[in-house]
């Protein structure tokens, strides 16, 4: 069986889980408050070029994205993200559960567009009855998207000067993050500090066996650690994120583990082009959104794992994901598959 | 330096991470449906002799908590614990966070006693007002507790026959079950199974890297998955904790851990009493709380790591725990050093 | 000045008023156990033909829909309402502060069409990532939705079809009930008693200072009363609300006064038109909304009262609502200042 | 039937009600902004000597409590109250549905002492693992508290100077005010408003139909007309309250009625005393709490309503309220009956 179907199908990269071996026996203190979390805190900051950031470890994406939005956001405030965008959709409400409204907006591609935002928020403003209203106290956008797409330099530094007018703090999701840092031009740890206002780096779905970096550029909210703790996202041994985030980001590991898979994503994206198959959206990053014909889809199955993502006519929008896991040989075994079925099924 | 300060200041037990390394390459589907998670449910049925059983696997002690006593709990209830109980008092407030109230009942030595919680109940559903008052809704013990203690058989029997009588559900915190279940004639895992409607085994404090395994014995409410998503407790690469209780279960390690570390903790306590330390509470388990006079302490500085538990005059309770990590010669050692100290400071 | 800017702008209709004046020393319990409360209880059942409903009074609209909506969702759920619908817009994140997420779905003309309800539920279940999203767990309607259009009793009998084949409450918003019984050709209170499953029959905008009557045609469920309580919402004057549901249950007198601000209504909405007027949505109710030149809004300050509802090009759309308090002279009274001035402004 | 059992068994006070009924036909602005409340607020700023207060108009003490409480603590912090406070036993855990712990202390006929909340703050931030636990970050205090007793002006300024030094604001619950205020020598409004940072001037419990006045002595927090309508508790009449708190403080009628409740109060305690009755609680204020036989109360069935507090061996403790409806009268009667009575039953 072939594995296409996600980027967290495998245990951890194989430096990340050597290091947790290495350090295994050493003891340490709990909680996030050993060596080996402040060592890779440093390395965060470094990588961010962001010497004041605050760097908090959490064990997930959908618990992060709430820990980080539940926390900034104000009791009269919500959040405002594309219709697609992860919080949305595929957190089972984490967020409305910390009790604020997710507010979403038309997108593009999975992307925000700055206009767009401009005119939701000064429509907000203008409105008489806004006190009635949910205030909107945060933009959430996702790089790489939950299609795959990238914001450019141009379209991040747009976002952020529009919430930057509104005095409204820009999150950054960074599930993937690692494929939008190894894709061809994209904008790099540096701005990405720089343009939000708070992000994370995901190491679930780039390498690591859990855990995610959550940076605060210029400082995290008092009493973060207390909002971790009450939000049941504090591990006791905070090691577990801290010595595989020293791995991924001492030399490099996380930058070559994201090109690398991008890499591979681009040949299957180029393969599966020739081979006539349309893409629902044109991604830059690891995952890959061909339109399948349905009869097709049928005989993948046993053979092929892939994520389903939508219904389109007598087609199929399907994800297909590399990782650090993904080798040249998977990607051309892939093909010969497809190379032996009709793309008309 | 010595670390008795917790049971988690090491990483995996050897053969744990052993197994994560085994498994490492294997691709699996994710959020627990991999075949490691499937077969760990499998084991830990068996071993609580509850073949009905649903079993979810979470990240840490205050997240399992929050999402097994929010997800029970009705609207107007709130959940009923010793005043010492980890809910009540170390986990930042993540019971009220979900909207329920903690209410707490004086407890002896950790636990809450039989006819003190029936007394309660019934005061409760007698007071003419109790409808503008918060539903008790569920029963909240510790096991060990806070304290080390433990419940025996007759007392936690005893406890369930009057939560039976209230029509209200029992839920043990098995954070450190493991020494619970390696203590000296203490309750089994059938027992527990057999009495409680829900609990939890630990694993971050009993030789996991992290994670918990949660017991519904006789099946979970409906769209606990989702529950748990909602909460951010569902982990992507629910391999992580599947392969850890498979490891922990398979051959019994899980028992021989907590009968190993109690078995040290014993030691310990012998060895304090013979140098006439006073204890603040008789452990039969894993942790144990001499009263050490403030002057040693100080001269403990440096050499041995342990918990500071609270004040007691001139003197501190201290806490020392043991674990798979802690060796007969940690133990000796540390006698030594107390052996080169007056007791007095 | 001319008033219609909304329904509440007075106090309470001149006969709720004498009743509150006649019964002011009797002396009751507290907290809705008063005879004047039960007694009204009684004669809404007889008014809804639903011998076994429960009511319960609450102090105003906002109010009444987080603890109606809160209180029947389980914590995995949301509601699914129109995007127009009032708990979407102009209830400042009141559901979503209790935990649950408000799903939006198109609607038309501020109501929720029946084949869309039923494409969205069929889609939500057919999605293979379900698990991970937020169950809908009722249906919101407004009626008169907040445009003032009607479900008509097919429209009606449609809805409540669609959620019965889904298991999903159905749950009106009756903030202006009697505009909506009080206009031609209407469903009737025993047809929305018998085709939703939980509503709400507006006091606080019809007639009343302040109240509203949640009902439950099939009885409510489990310790509701403390479920009020908890959210702030149980007066200890219960009998405020229930005299002034007495008054206008007792003689039809909620059927009079919605029947004459929707004759009112129409005499407006037919001079409205004769002068050239156009309005945004066609309503049979006590709120019309023409769309007016901006230049023309500017000389109606100081004159007369609206709600300014959105803007439209050069001109915007306001909303003129009558209610008991307007009298045909106040209608007159506005067409003449309209014929004096241009409506080209 | 004579009736004791509260202070809110009737309407409201004809002078309020008769304010109602001359301005019931003036059209106003909804949500508070009509001239009525704009006047009350005027006055309740002359009565609280406090020219800077935000005042906001509520309609229940519970609400008042939830938004007051819920508005001004941050995520992570819960409130400080004693055992008995409203808010930990008869709110239906109205403060941990907004997602914080109440934190309750021993207290003392009620009220919470200086030296006690010192100890508590002190221990709570001395505390090595403080940051594992809810901050304590208010302190509620009720005044009359639930025995009826008050705060010396020596007790709360020393209160208000501990909360000062941990820089944690100080809430008064003034559901019963008009008594406190009433007694002979108690604390004035001046010096409540600059003593406390929040409180509420009870009007539900002193004359009015529903009503409490939310005071900021020193400006309330950003946007919380928005936090009030988020949890359902903005009036669209907003009037109703405005013109309320207009007639009990134009003319000096609060202070009058409590006062004249008092009285009575105390003519009820020197009689229950003279006829050999036990008091549980020394109470300056308009609730007596007699020992009463139990045979004794039984004999009272049907004649007198009471409120029953709780058990106290063979006898009950109840209470007996005094309000602006009890006459002289009512209370001889009370006398005549008790005196037909032995008081053994």
């Amino acid at each position: 069986m072939l594995y296409f179907e996600n980027d967290y199908s495998e245990g951890a990269h194989p430096l990340v889980l050597k290091r947790l071996c290495e350090t295994n026996l050493v003891s340490q203190p709990g909680y996030g408050e050993d060596a080996y979390s402040e060592n890779a805190r440093r390395l965060l900051r470094e990588a961010c070029r962001a010497p004041e950031a605050d760097v908090y470890f959490l064990s997930g994406g959908t618990q992060t994205n709430a820990v980080a939005i539940g926390g900034l956001l104000r009791p009269w405030e919500g959040v405002v993200c594309a219709k697609t965008g992860h919080i949305n959709v595929h957190e089972a409400g984490a967020v409305e559960f910390s009790g604020h409204k997710v507010m979403s907006i038309a997108g593009k591609g999975g992307k925000i567009e700055a206009p767009a935002l401009r005119a939701y928020l000064s429509g907000f403003f203008a409105d008489p009855n806004h006190e009635h209203m949910v205030f909107p106290g945060m933009v959430y956008i996702s790089h790489p998207t939950e299609y795959g797409t990238l914001y450019s330099l141009a379209e991040l530094t747009e976002l952020s000067d529009v919430c930057k007018s509104f005095h409204i703090p820009l999150y950054m999701d960074g599930a993937r993050l690692a494929y939008a840092l190894g894709a061809d031009g994209g904008v790099t740890l540096a701005d990405i500090a720089r343009l939000c206002d708070v992000f994370y780096i995901g190491g679930t779905k780039c390498g690591a066996l859990c855990g995610e970096a959550l940076i605060f550029p210029k400082g995290a909210p008092e009493h973060f650690l207390t909002l971790i703790k009450q939000r049941g996202a504090l591990l006791a041994k905070g090691r577990l994120c801290g010595v595989q985030f020293e791995a991924l980001f001492e030399d490099g590991l996380y930058f070559e583990l994201g090109k690398s898979a991008v890499e591979l994503a681009m040949a299957l994206k180029a393969g599966l082009l020739n081979r006539g198959f349309r893409l629902f959206m044109d991604s830059p990053t690891n995952q890959q959104f061909p339109i399948v014909p349905n009869a097709l889809l049928e005989k993948l199955e046993g053979r092929v794992r892939y994520s389903y993502w939508e219904p389109c006519g007598d087609a199929s929008v399907i994800r297909l994901a590399t990782s650090w896991a993904t080798t040249p040989a998977d990607v051309e075994e892939l093909f010969k598959i497809l190379d032996n079925m009709p793309i008309d099924g």
